[in-house]
């Protein structure tokens, strides 16, 4: 690791611990170096809040004259809701700036760098650029596509089991599996599942971490509003439920749900819910990342409109079998191997008495 | 690693170069060592040659008095199809054994160490025993319950999928998965099918790893003998096939099969074929390891009868979904979860695009 990738890590380092917390932005860290000494340190916080950039200049001071910056990701060029980091770059005099990853969106990818370029500030790019964008999956995925970033996840036996054949599920992984799943929530915008397993489990699908973590927004996929006012997600309102429906849902089923502020029904236009419809609309409304849950069916709704960037799979090593015990995707499924797509493994590794695997949908 | 170590793990490289091969033997080496020089080398070759003791001895010849001896296993202390090790050890003049694990029989275990410590040799014993166990673990669970060791190897989706929902299998993981597999044809002595699996994939069942291989003998589990005549199990000799049948299948059935030597017809006492009668009559036949390849229903009658003992588990970072698609363990399953086995994972590791879990249940 050369002196360059010695800095960029420790900036990745700090982007990593923000994952979760930044949406609808990404998570971006800087560090200030003035003659091989760190003269101040930033990561973006919140959105609406400055950027990294910007905290990390302001503690460098005077010492950012004639310095260098380390940033996780390439600088903003525009004005938004703060104003181009660039600028603030060039204003404070830095000399020379390292990039591990350039902006996401093709449209503006390169223009901060240009400007810098043009102020006569050396700019090197592309330090340990993989692992930064390993921390912006999600955030790059929906700049490119306008729809969150998909992550299906599940706990099922060796041998493909989520239930036994009589519907017991709690619980096949261990606990370690089970807090491990956690930090999805923290890191998704919002979580979803089917009907079906709000009036099996009548879960809540708030975060469980170590020093409390985000709850996402909770979201039902409910054609015929079959959620009952009685359901955890609807009488707990630590975060809010949206509660998908099709048209032909009516005003007096809506209004059960009228004394809840935090639940919102939402008819979309299809009959029945579409997976792109709903995907369109959610990234709409700066879901960025949405993490599905529950349900074989809803899986597979996914699975087959090819719209799983994500598996997180915990294996307990058990064996259940049934012919009729639950699968993590049922539903019609895909009829060919030549239309299955391969993702690509990103991680294996034992929790606890399981095992658990990473796999992503690759570009 | 101590010098003893180091030594012992040089023969346990050696007796994990065969295992596979020495059925109903153990994998056994030993290395005799004479002022830390290496002077003799030997491995158990086949049932019914010599010990690896005794190859080792005769290779370091006038070299062996006063010599030490590093062996996987115990020397055996009585008249077999060879005359005892430990004898042979104490008519060399070796003046110290090192052991890395004992005789897996309770009843003989310690006394070749006892016979070679009556004669004035030193005797070290668990020198790498983990490793040592670990080689000979199909034959230590032979040896204690006179049962064959069950492996159940499946390929599957990460959804738990072992084909589509039109029944595609080839191949959902990739070559180099498939290829790892055929080692476990090499290393078990028999293979196991049910007669579904010979109607649908007409397999051959014979080993191909690189440089050959050992064909285990070919197992169908066929209560009314349904297997074609014409099926390669039957047509291809390369292998014995034994066809195990319920009481009521009659002499014409059998009749059909009369032409082929390689083929047993094998008809067991219960009505159905019990895993139980199934698994001692093939203890009494010396098969000491059992690699069960096809059938959720074959697969779910040795899971509910908590005998399996190794599951090897090749997952291709795919998702098929389908409520019907077949997964690897069906038939009726494990209804509660309180009553499901935990298996502990020996290892996990990326097969080029996929993930390979073996899992054993302990004790």
């Amino acid at each position: 690791m050369d002196r360059d990738q010695h800095y960029m890590a420790m900036a990745l380092q700090m982007a990593r611990e923000t994952i979760g917390q930044t949406s609808p932005n990404p998570s971006v860290a800087a560090v200030v170096v003035k003659e091989n000494q760190v003269a101040g340190i930033g990561v973006h916080v919140k959105a609406g809040e400055p950027h990294a950039e910007v905290h990390a200049i302001q503690m460098a001071g005077d010492k950012a004259a004639g310095a260098e910056i380390f940033v996780t990701l390439e600088p903003c060029s525009h004005y938004g809701r703060t104003p181009p980091c660039a600028k603030a770059i060039i204003d404070a005099g830095i000399e020379r700036v390292v990039i591990a990853t350039t902006d996401p969106n093709p449209k503006v990818a390169g223009r901060g760098i240009d400007m810098m370029e043009e102020a006569g500030i050396e700019v090197k790019v592309n330090v340990l650029k993989k692992e930064a964008d390993q921390i912006n999956l999600s955030f790059f995925h929906y700049i490119n596509t306008s729809e969150p970033y998909v992550r299906l996840k599940s706990a099922m036996s060796l041998d493909g089991k989520i239930a036994t054949s009589t519907g017991e599920s709690q619980w096949i992984t261990g606990e370690k599996a089970r807090l491990d799943g956690h930090q999805y929530r923290h890191k998704s915008d919002a979580i979803l599942v089917g009907v079906n397993t709000v009036l099996t489990d009548n879960p809540k699908l708030t975060t469980r971490i170590q020093g409390g973590g985000i709850n996402p927004v909770r979201i039902i996929l409910d054609t015929h509003l079959r959620t009952p006012p009685s359901a955890q997600l609807v009488q707990n309102s630590e975060a809010q439920t949206w509660i998908f429906t099709g048209r032909t849902v009516s005003p007096e089923q809506r209004e059960h749900f009228s004394g809840f502020p935090h639940v919102s029904i939402i008819p979309l236009e299809a009959e029945e819910i579409k997976v792109e419809e709903l995907l369109r609309y959610l990234g709409e409304q700066e879901i960025t990342s949405l993490l599905i849950e529950g349900g074989g069916t809803i899986a597979d709704a996914f699975v087959r409109a090819g719209r799983v960037n994500e598996m997180i799979s915990y294996i307990a090593p058990k064996l259940i079998g049934g012919k009729n015990a639950l699968t993590p995707v049922s539903g019609e499924g895909i009829p060919h191997l030549k239309n299955v797509q391969s993702l690509t493994i990103q991680s294996h590794e034992q929790l606890g008495q399981d095992i658990k695997i990473v796999s992503v949908k690759e570009g």
